[in-house]
C-alpha cells in the first residue's frame, strides 16, 4: 500500500485557505501551517480599524472553516525555513519546533507592509496588514479624537491631533481615507463637547500622479473628485521623506512640505514574505523589487515541480497582489497536484481571469473597473456590497456584517470602536500621541 | 446669575453611566471621567472570553451613549486623587494632568480582581473584570487547545494543557466554567485532528461548601448537579494555597491537592477601587474587608453630603456587588442631587429593590432566584436571555447579540475567537503556557 500524498500549505490567507478547500475531494493529506489561527479577509481590514466590524467578522478561525474537511489539518506555527532538497519545512511556535515533511508544497505566506528602505517610519506610520495592525490603528484614530477633546478642554491647540495622513492612494489607502472622513463628518458627530469631529483634516498622499493607479486615468480622476467632495485633501506626486511623532514630510517636485499630524497610516506598499529569499537561493528563481519570486507558467519553481508559490509572494506576468490572483492561483496549484496524484495529464498553464477591481470612496459611492467597463456611484457601491458579503465566510458573519453595514451606512453605528485602546496596545500608541502633543504644547511657536 | 451646578462622576460602569443618564433633565453640568472610553456590560464579559460576543457588543463608547445628552461630557483619564476639602479631583491621561472641580461628586469607579494577599497568583490565574482581561483569557483558552494539538502531534502529553480550572463559584465562575465545558463538548468539536476537544477537563473550585452561595442551598445544589451533568468537576471547601505556571494547589480540609492545569481563571473575589482609602482617610468612614466604604443612608460620606459612593465601592447593609445595586444607587444619588439643586426636600433613604439574581449554567439552563421564588431550567434561561438583551445598550447590539446567541446556542457559532491571540496579548500568555508545557515535557515522570 502506498502512503497518501502529503500536501503542505504555508499560510491561511486567500491562497492557503482556497488551496486547502480545493483539495477537499482529493486523495491527499492536507496540512496548513500558519502563524495566526484565523483566515483574514484583508479587503475589509480598514473597517475593523474604523470600528465598523469586529475582528471575528472578518477573521474566522481556519480550523473551524475546515472542520468538516477530514483530509485537512491546521497547525499553528511560524515557518522559519524551507529545505527543498529534503522536502521539509521548519516552523516553530514559541519554544516548540515543528518539522513538516511534504510531497507537494504550496507557499502562500503573503506579504507585509514595506517602507522602501525606511523601516523607521513604521513606529509612527503603522501599516494595515493584520488584525493587530487594524486594532492598533483603531486605538490611534479614536484615541486622537479623545486627546484632542482633552487638549481643547485645556485650551491647547488640537490641529495636529485632528489631522490624519494616509500614505498611498491604492484601494486600501483610498478606502481608509474615505472612511476616516466619514468618521469625522458623520459617525463621531456630536460625540465631543470641546471639539467638533468635523474639525478633522484627512490627507491622502501618493507618489504617483493619480489615485487608484491600477484603475486607469478616468476612474482615478473620478475617485479623486469624489474623495475631495467628501473633504479628503489629495496630494499627488508627493514622496514621503520623513516621518516623526508629530509630523510627516513630503517632497513634491522641488518643494518640501511638512504636515503636522500625529496619526499617520502607511498604505503605500508591501513586500513579499522573506521566505522567498531562501526559495530563490535554492532554485535560482528571480526576485522582483517587491521580493516576489518568479514562478513557471504552472506556478511552480524551476527544478521543483512539487513546489508552488501563489498570491502576494508570486511574480508572474505582472499580476497584481489582490485576493483573486491568490484564490485562482491556489485553485490552479491544487488542480496540478490533484492531476498528478490521479496520474492525469497536467492542466494548461495558469491563466488569470480578471474579475475586475473596486474601491469604496464612501457610503453609497464606489468605483468599479471590469475590463473596459468602468463606472462609479451608487450601483457600483451596491456591487461592492454584494460581492464582499458573498466572500465573507460563514452565514452568521454575512448576516451580522450586513447589519453592521446597515447601521454604519444608514445610521452612524460604528459600534466596534471601544475595546482595548487604552489598555492593551493603545498604551504605546497613546503614549506616542501624547508625547507629540506635549512637545507641541511646550513649543507652541514652532513654525509649520 | 448663578453658575450651573457641576456634577462630576468617576467611572463609566453601571454606576457612572446610569448616574449621568438620570441627570439628563437636571439643570446641572455633568462630567464623567473614566479610564476607558467604553461602558462595559460586565455580566457578559465571559462571553467575550469564550468567543461568543465581540468587545463592541458589550462595550459601547460612553460618549456615543451620551451623545444627545447635551448637559453631559466625557473625559478620558484615570483618577489619582480626590480632595474633598477643595472639592477637586485629580486625574491624568498619560503625561497630561487633569484638575476637575465639582459641586457634587459621584464616585463609581468599581472594583478589581482580588487575590486576598496573593497578588502573585494574578500572572498565572488572571481575573475577568475588563475587556482586556476577557481578550487575554480568550487567547489563553483557545491557545491551550492549539498547543495541545501541537503537543499531541508530537506524541507528548496534553492533559495539563486541556485542564481548565476556574476559582470561585459565584455567578461569574459558574458561567465561565459552564461555558468552557460547552466549548469543549460542542463548539470546538471536530476542530482538531490529534486531540478531541472533549478530552478537556473543567474544574470549578470554591472555598465555600456550595456553589452560588448567594442563591441559597437548594438552588446551589441544583446548579451544582447541572454543572456536573455537563462535565464540570466541582470541588467545594477548597482553598487555593498555590498557583504556578502549570499547577494549582488547594487545601481541602487537611489534605493538599495539586491539579495540573496551565489555564487558570480567577473569579474568586474583588476589591473596591483604592480611591476608597483616600476617601476613608478624609472622612473617617470605615472600609470593609473588600475595601468598600461605609456610606450614610443617602449614599453620601460623613461630613460630605455632596459626595456619593455607589456600586461596588459602597458598603451599605451588606448589599452585594451586582449591577442592580450600582444602577439603583446611581439613580438615587442623582435624585438627591437634583432635589438639592431644585431646592426640593431630600428623598427618603436609599432602598434597594432586589429584582433577583440569575446565573447561566449552559445553553437552555439557568438558575433564577427572585425573593422566595426559585427556579431553574429552560424557562429560567429564557428569562436570563430576555433580561440581558434588554440591558444591552443600543438596538444594533441587541440584534447582533441575539444573532450571536442564536448561532452559539443552537449551532456552534462562537465566531469571535480568532483575533489577536498570538500577536498582541497572546504572545505573553502563550509563552507562559508553552513554558509550562516545555517543563513538563522535560520531566515527564514528575509525580502529580
Amino acid at each position: 500500500m502506498t502512503r497518501t500524498h502529503r500536501v503542505l500549505i504555508i499560510g491561511s490567507g486567500f491562497g492557503g485557505l482556497y488551496a486547502a478547500k480545493a483539495l477537499r475531494r482529493s486523495d491527499v493529506e492536507v496540512s496548513i501551517v500558519a502563524k495566526t489561527t484565523h483566515h483574514l479577509f484583508q479587503p475589509l481590514l480598514y473597517q475593523v480599524a474604523t470600528g465598523i466590524l469586529s475582528q471575528g467578522q472578518i477573521a474566522p478561525t481556519t480550523r473551524e472553516i475546515l472542520r468538516t474537511q477530514r483530509n485537512a489539518k491546521v497547525l499553528l506555527g511560524e515557518v522559519t525555513d524551507i529545505d527543498l532538497a529534503e522536502r521539509v519545512v521548519h516552523a516553530h511556535l514559541l519554544r516548540r519546533q515543528l518539522r513538516l515533511d511534504y510531497d507537494s508544497l504550496i507557499v502562500a505566506a503573503g506579504a507585509s507592509t514595506a517602507y522602501f528602505g525606511h523601516d523607521e517610519f513604521s513606529v509612527h506610520a503603522p501599516g494595515m496588514k493584520s488584525i493587530d495592525d487594524a486594532l492598533e490603528l483603531r486605538g490611534r484614530i479614536f484615541g486622537a479624537f479623545e486627546l484632542a477633546e482633552l487638549a481643547a478642554n485645556a485650551g491647547e491647540p488640537v490641529d495636529h491631533l485632528l489631522t490624519f495622513v494616509v500614505v498611498g492612494a491604492g484601494p486600501t489607502g483610498v478606502e481608509m481615507a474615505g472612511q476616516i472622513a466619514e468618521l469625522a463628518s458623520r459617525t463621531l458627530r456630536r460625540n465631543f463637547r470641546a471639539i467638533s469631529s468635523r474639525q478633522a483634516r484627512v490627507i491622502l498622499l501618493d507618489g504617483a500622479d493619480q489615485v487608484l493607479g491600477t484603475f486607469g486615468k478616468r476612474l482615478g480622476a473620478r475617485a479623486q473628485r469624489a474623495l475631495e467632495a467628501r473633504g479628503v485633501e489629495v496630494h499627488l506626486g508627493a514622496l514621503v521623506t520623513g516621518v516623526d511623532e508629530r509630523t510627516i514630510t513630503v517632497r513634491v517636485g522641488d518643494q518640501e512640505r511638512v504636515f503636522e499630524a500625529v496619526t499617520k497610516i502607511w498604505a503605500a506598499g508591501v513586500r513579499a514574505n522573506p521566505l522567498n529569499e531562501t526559495l530563490a537561493a535554492q532554485t535560482g528563481a528571480e526576485l522582483d523589487r517587491g521580493g516576489r519570486i518568479a514562478v513557471l507558467p504552472d506556478l511552480s519553481l524551476p527544478g521543483h515541480p512539487e513546489v508552488f508559490v501563489v498570491g502576494d509572494m508570486m511574480s508572474l506576468d505582472g499580476l497584481p497582489g489582490v485576493a483573486q490572483v491568490a484564490i485562482q492561483g491556489a485553485k490552479y496549484a491544487a488542480k496540478v497536484i490533484d492531476d498528478r496524484v490521479q496520474e492525469r495529464p497536467a492542466p494548461p498553464p495558469f491563466h488569470y481571469f480578471d474579475k475586475g477591481s473596486m474601491a469604496v470612496i464612501s457610503r453609497f459611492y464606489s468605483v468599479v473597473s471590469i475590463g473596459k467597463l468602468q463606472f462609479s456611484g451608487f450601483i457600483a457601491w451596491l456591487m461592492w456590497l454584494g460581492l464582499h458579503l458573498l466572500y465573507i465566510i460563514g452565514f452568521k458573519n454575512q448576516v451580522t456584517t450586513l447589519i453592521a453595514w446597515t447601521t454604519a451606512f444608514f445610521g452612524r453605528g460604528n459600534s466596534e470602536r471601544a475595546a482595548t485602546e487604552l489598555q492593551v496596545f493603545g498604551r504605546q500608541a497613546m503614549a506616542r500621541l501624547e508625547g507629540g502633543a506635549a512637545e507641541l504644547a511646550e513649543d507652541p511657536d514652532k513654525p509649520d
